[in-house]
């Protein structure tokens, strides 16, 4: 059983769109090691969540924001899905240069589904190896980073563990894999 | 005024997430030209629409599926945006290759908003100028395409014609600069 006691996780999500189970599910697993997790978003405001894209489900309370979040407070980050919210996620310059910062500072990064747009946006994926939802296979090979189909893929090149999923499907997977990850950081 | 009297333009969306506007308001301006708009899906079932990505809408009903359909069937294709219905279309292998049809036989190709990730897809940018909704920027450089910030861009290169806008906002300027392109096509 990993342990992340007095490891803070932060989770990075926009306002909209988040896949419901993505971001619960790697929530409760880092609870249940002992760690404390923590919301980012860019504002003091409800995060909505959806469940298969498109079914309006749960609002969360960000514990913070993104304007207030530095790589320092944290010991690793979690990057969950939703198409609609890992897009907003990537359209948002200080979310994306706060991923940016976990790569360049050697600290775990784990994202699931389309949470890896924010790699491909910070720029973060040449010389890396990662999966994600199929559908940004493309995005991801043309950023330079190496595409795989797995339920879960630990990359340690380029001196930064990145951990990734395709799908809400694989959160077994990705739970128990970046628990590991984040304990041993 | 345009006149697409005889002239058979081709809507492409999955069956979940298209903006409710992108596809209703330049199917609307074929039809004030005199053109004959076709819906066209992966399968003979509703398409959902959505109003800001996260609101359930209106259903349409195909007209034919993407496996029945070929460019010579079309003198022009519209790819209307929707972040959801966008990265369904690009997730199908059909609909991506029915786009590639479009560029590799120099007909017209309009695209708004999240729509152009099936350009992405499709591998036709290299040497086309474009524009879409701000967050496929990156997507849209590393295929190849050179990314413009503006209403409405109308690029010739490689032999085709490509209309491309940001979102919703710019219709007006979109539907006036497809329709005027496909009339001369």
């Amino acid at each position: 059983m990993s342990d992340l006691t007095n490891k803070k996780i932060a989770f990075l999500t926009s306002h909209i769109g988040v896949e419901k189970a993505e971001l619960e599910s790697p929530w409760q697993a880092v609870l249940d090691a002992g760690g404390t997790p923590l919301l980012i978003a860019p504002k003091i405001a409800p995060v909505q969540s959806m469940v298969g894209d498109v079914d309006k489900d749960a609002t969360f309370d960000p514990d913070t924001t993104v304007a207030k979040s530095s790589v320092e407070d944290f010991d690793a980050l979690v990057i969950p899905g939703g198409t609609v919210n890992a897009d907003h996620v990537r359209a948002d310059e200080d979310s994306v240069a706060l991923v940016k910062q976990f790569a360049d500072a050697g600290k775990p990064v784990a994202a699931i589904c389309h949470g890896p747009w924010a790699l491909v946006e910070a720029g973060v994926l040449p010389g890396k190896t990662l999966t994600s939802f199929p559908s940004l296979r493309t995005d991801v090979t043309n950023a330079g980073g190496s595409w795989v189909d797995e339920t879960v893929f630990h990359c340690t090149a380029n001196g930064w563990d990145l951990v990734t999923s395709r799908n809400p499907d694989d959160l077994d997977a990705f739970n128990a894999t970046l628990a590991d990850v984040f304990s041993k950081a």
